[in-house]
């Protein structure tokens, strides 16, 4: 799934919590660094020697922002760690995270994955008994509640904070003796522990782990507030249990394919929707190709099941900066071209399966049908990993508001005539439970069938994703 | 192909020449992002009004160097540009391309692909006589032999240059008024011409005119110098016919897949030595992953010709930066890790192949060997789509020195010890051959064969690399 | 008065507010500049066009962070501005000024000059009742006031803050349609207003309104808060009035010669100040030498009143960067040599009266007289426009502790052994009195006479300082 | 003598050379330091360890551009520096200086002081037999004719090189293993050579010396060559003698009044100018001021002679920027008031005599005229320690061109009535000499006398400042 300007889903963030391992914020660096894929906006690390806390973030890619003389300042054996992609608040360094505070019971810094539905509300509350925000994102509020509880020790005033706030939370939280992980208790969005050595790390997904070779010990369980210090793991379940609804989009697009999460591998999630695909809408053709790069995994498993022969018949460009400057006059408006090339050779005369995660405004689809035709391709069969998104996503991601969604106003057989395949399959809802039940049987499948597990109040439904500003 | 700390043959340079479009610059700028595979040390633009040139060049990115404001200063409707990894000088922006030089008779910019063989030779005889040099780029010869020519037209004086040195050169050449493209009577290294509305294009690969929307028009001949002026064009073949050696391993790694270069497009060269490799080298096995992102073109033909699955079972991280920070203590040293993660889910228990296309020192295959056993992989059978690395390039590809090449110390069976695999198939050079034939049935392959075209003097044999300095 | 590594009395911080002059912010940056002297470590200023606050601060000089392209970011036509030697808070751009902050009933933005007292008890007192602070400066302590006060209007809750508050402030503040300026009732900081055309300017000095071509109206009246809106200006003294006690060390050393602040010039006062000097202290001499720039305006007066010649045996070196590297093994440490270099020809062989307006620590004074005597002083007579530094100031000024002042722990001929001087007068207080009398008759003097005019913890003194970290 | 923009006689450049010094480097930056007010454009130091030589130079002030780790890569025990503002060549980094090349008998780094006035011709001749040239100063012509001389020691090719420009050069040149100085026959520019300790210093004025405890030995004789390595000095004297002629506005304005240059102290010149400037133009008034700080010399020259006191009536704003960004609309042009501004206190109701250096276009002068009178001066009497400025230089000071000095166009009536003083009076030629005397008795005086020691050609007039370009 390609976008024009930028990938059309842009993965809210992902989060790191390091924990008793010498050189922490270098270790938080290496895995914010595989988390890069979640959040290309802007990129911190706080750090902590046990008596203070250290912080640096920017705007920018982890490995542009955490130079030698960067890291050399966030001394210590913990750290968090977060990448961002703005979904609620600006985007602006002030909105980058971790957010580092201090209040009267010492320094806390917290990492946030997941997006609030309450935030609003809360906030009018606070400030009118005075207290002033320093930024435009909904985490803020959980700190704000956290210096405001009556409670005296740190869990206790975060299960006030979280008791008080709704929607979808994967969070890390330090202060200078302790790390807290925390997960919203419909577990919308991946959290996960592992060990390295004698320290802990918790992630977002597992492929931070690999990298930093650290083993994965389990998920951080919806509605668990987990608190790691010197003494060891204690785990706390304050919230009454709803039913466990994880984000059954982490699985179709966000994640890396290397990565474990919700107790399955996203790739092998990913070939079985690709298999299941084929099964619901096969065709006669001569190669099978994806969409790189978040469409390969459906696509390998498409040609398995299919029997038709995969090939990469699209090159994608991976040295994409930030800026792209188009001429005015010389040439027109290449849009994907940008990040994608057609390998004529391969394509040339053969009917072609193209094999996509999801289609969004279906403007990218339709650029890329234009080129393989160019191309010479003789047919264009679309197929979709996913059902037609038709609804916004509240929990964090940033998908962009219904009237822009080609599904939300269009029928398959208009998108199909809008993108000029000559054939256009998406996967049933059925098809997609089927094919990821490896990851468990109960999903948050909101975008696909507006049934949103918690309540979204009709304000926000308003303002969409204009969450929180 | 993956090396650890950067891709172990990086492929020196490429050039694009623009001429007659509006924004050539800019034009100039989507190009070279185009070509960026083909160096990422340094890149840089000079464009002219036809009164003046203009340039800006700088270590790092295309898109990192050409923002916005640095465009609007390279204003016409000619331009050059060029990305660097360097081979001949030093690291160090002086080094950088385009060479912009005003002499006696106005000013050219020059863009080089390629390194001359007896340029230290010519550098020294022009410095006896005054000549005083800006960088240590083999290069700036060609400049100084313009400049110091007898002859009146920068033609004759080009003709005279070239004609004085010896060695790669795919070049193109811009003064106020001209744009020249030249390519030496090898044609070692690949330049195509293009059109593009009202306007001419030069370019190191076609890739560059996909994006710029430029039909390709034909190859620049080995031995032409091609003048492009208000007038139309003009060939110039100045030069004895030698036999056309193009460069195998352009096909083989370096070329971008999608590009069209000596008359056959690479990736599908890339999958016919796929195919030759699996009729050279079966095997039993489960599946076939290719080594991202430089094998999946042979890992897809070899898994075609062999009827076994392929699949992506490593994923490549594509964020990666230039500076990369280790922890010293945490960790152990992760090498090929930061870039490659393998996908354990679709490995354990399975008798993997694994397609690269070469084998450097070694290191690298071992490691990646490494990760696999650790993921569960019961059998591992690395095929290499090219026969062994036994001798350096002296004509443009920065590979390492001699003793640092596996394959001229080590025999087959001791480079398969070494790198763990169960069986190490390299293909042969007849197959080489037979595969590529679609290119033609000549090429320089002295990296494999040590046959050097255009001869090499013991002492450059000597210094091997250093070539210049 | 020369500090080795920078001056040794760094006046903290300059404010100036501008109200309804289109392209306020650029106007705002030329009072800055003028005020540059008031503060080299930070500057920053906030604009609104009414409806929105906009803000710009960094570490540096004001002329090298307000380039044309970060004026064009702050629109409007009411601003505020700062520049700031850090007293209270650490240094780092969090602590710059102006303070920007979204509360529940607006934006404000706040320019402080001066050091609250009891800042430290008030932010306990606010972080208990769930505030977060985001400086370290005591000027968030007024904000945080002014968000949880329970009145209404901006101006009872400013009224509100302020009277919790205790200390020195010279304060600007900005909402989107309103300035306010106030100043302490001891008024200890200068504070003056102007008028430009259709609009108000308020400013730490009027040398600010000379630049701007603002016409001086008045002083700002101790305990006075002043607000200008689109309806005009309104006074508000809601204050019990306290002594009027200016700092006398403005008049002394800090503020710049060309103003007039407490009814007075700043270098007429100075010229007086040597003249009682030289009848306080009179000696037969060749030459008087001011130590430049803050000794000029007290040699003239000394030259004049004692009828020996005036000239300039000290030139200044006027490029001082922020960095200075010394050489380790080459050359000795060369101390205030970086600053002062003597006129060796016009000071051989003359007795020579050296006028400075103070000294703290006694080890400028020791290697300026070292230089003298290396040039062939015959005899160095230091006389002093102000009486021995005996007291820390609390007020705003940044002194060092009162271990470090030479005065403290000295006696004044132990200074004059220590410093090396044939003779060193300094000024009487009854004499300072006198000199000052055309700016009043009563002033803050705690540095020289340890009488505090608003009573100063022994918390705080103990801390000294490091007021409020 | 204030300019508007910038002082308006920008002295072209500052050198410095250091050999057998630890942290070499390091030294020279100090030096440069010392010799800012030379040349506030670019600044570099091209250092040597005996093998290699290591350079950097960049736009900007020296405290700006040489930072610790900019120092750090500059090794060795010999350094040469330079600061520069463009008098020949574009304002461009590769204009600035020490200019460093590698020829074919090795590495030379050339830093210089002064315009030659036959570089276009021999840059033509040159190219002619294939030079390229990398800037655009005339200095490089030097180099070209050192690489291309058939001598063979260093020493011979500098005395051939230097045989064949005309103009002003005080240069130092180093290689590997030697430091060399050299000064034009005619000696327009100071030189000097100093010691520190076991090593030596060769710096345009001795305030450098001053800074880094080296002692003065004397200056550089006019013609000289000389040559410093590990054996010691060797001085070479190859030139005819002509007429030693220095710069007499060295001694008026350019130099530091704490230098010795040409055998005099620069202050007690401009006092002694200051005093006969009293003899030849005396008036009944109550103050004298000068126009800092170039004025400062020769008003306490004036006042002694005079009797009248001595005041600092004009204070000047010392951290003025290199951009200076003006309201549209706000308020007028400010002009000379961002670096000047009078003390009305000690101006308003006095006659004033105002000294100056010199006038150049008039405008500024008569700004400050201006601002005085609006302080309420009663009459100004404006004395200037210098002839009329009627013709530009041609050796290396950057004058307007002859049409915009206005005594060119004016006489000094005109000009009285167009800067609105009450009286002018300009030092005559004769007064010069008298009060220079201490320095010798001959001098350039082209720019008042239009008498140029060296012949200019009439092309070169015509083309005046432009002139290699």
């Amino acid at each position: 799934m390609i976008d024009e300007s930028h990938d059309k889903y842009k993965d809210e963030c992902g989060v790191v919590g390091i924990f008793n391992l010498p050189e922490a914020s270098k270790v938080a660096y290496l895995a914010l660094y595989a988390l890069q894929h979640r959040g290309q906006e802007s990129a911190g690390i706080a750090s902590t020697d046990g008596r203070q806390i250290f912080s640096h973030k920017s705007m920018g890619l982890v490995a542009d922002i955490f130079r030698p003389s960067v890291l050399e300042k966030l001394p210590g054996d913990s750290a968090v760690g977060h990448v961002r992609y703005a979904t609620a608040g600006e985007s602006h360094v002030k909105n980058a995270q971790p957010f580092v505070v201090d209040y009267a019971r010492g320094s806390i810094a917290i990492a946030h994955n997941g997006n609030l539905v309450n935030a609003g509300h809360l906030k009018d509350e606070l400030e009118a008994y005075g207290s002033i925000f320093q930024s435009t994102m909904d985490t803020e509020v959980i700190v704000h509640l956290l210096a405001s509880s009556k409670e005296n020790s740190i869990v206790d005033r975060l299960c006030y904070a979280l008791g008080r706030v709704k929607g979808a939370y994967s969070l890390v939280l330090q202060t200078e003796t302790r790390l807290i992980a925390a997960r919203d208790p419909s577990g919308f969005r991946p959290l996960v522990l592992g060990r390295a050595k004698e320290g802990w790390v918790v992630a977002s997904e597992t492929c931070a782990f690999d990298l930093i070779e650290a083993e994965f010990i389990r998920e951080i369980a919806p509605g668990e507030i987990l608190v790691i210090d010197s003494k060891g793991l204690t785990s706390h379940k304050p919230f009454e249990p709803v039913p466990y609804t994880p984000c059954v989009f982490e699985l179709i697009y966000f994640a890396r394919p290397d990565s474990d999460i919700f107790g399955a591998n996203v790739y092998a999630v990913r070939k079985e929707l690709g298999r299941v695909l084929a099964e619901e809408h096969p065709v006669e053709a001569d190669i099978v190709i994806p969409v790189p790069d978040s469409g390969v995994g459906a696509a390998v498993g498409y040609a398995e099941a299919s029997g038709i022969p995969f090939d990469m018949g699209l090159v994608r460009n991976h040295y994409i900066g930030r800026t792209f400057i188009e001429p005015q006059d010389s040439i027109r408006h290449f849009g994907v071209k940008i990040k994608l090339n057609p390998v004529k050779s391969i394509l040339a005369g053969k009917r072609v399966v193209v094999v996509d995660d999801s289609i969004v405004r279906g403007t990218t689809s339709r650029k890329i049908i234009k080129m393989l035709r160019d191309s010479g391709v003789k047919e264009v069969h679309m197929r979709i990993s996913s059902p037609p998104t038709v609804a916004p996503c509240f929990y964090g991601i940033d998908t962009p508001t219904k009237d822009e969604l080609i599904a939300f106003t269009h029928t398959v057989e208009e998108i199909n005539k809008y993108i000029t395949s000559d054939t256009l399959g998406y996967m049933s809802i059925e098809g997609v439970y089927r094919a990821a039940k490896m990851a468990g049987d109960s999903f948050c499948d909101a975008c696909f069938t507006k049934n949103y597990p918690v309540e979204v109040t009709s304000t926000l439904k308003a303002r969409q994703m204009a969450l929180f500003k």
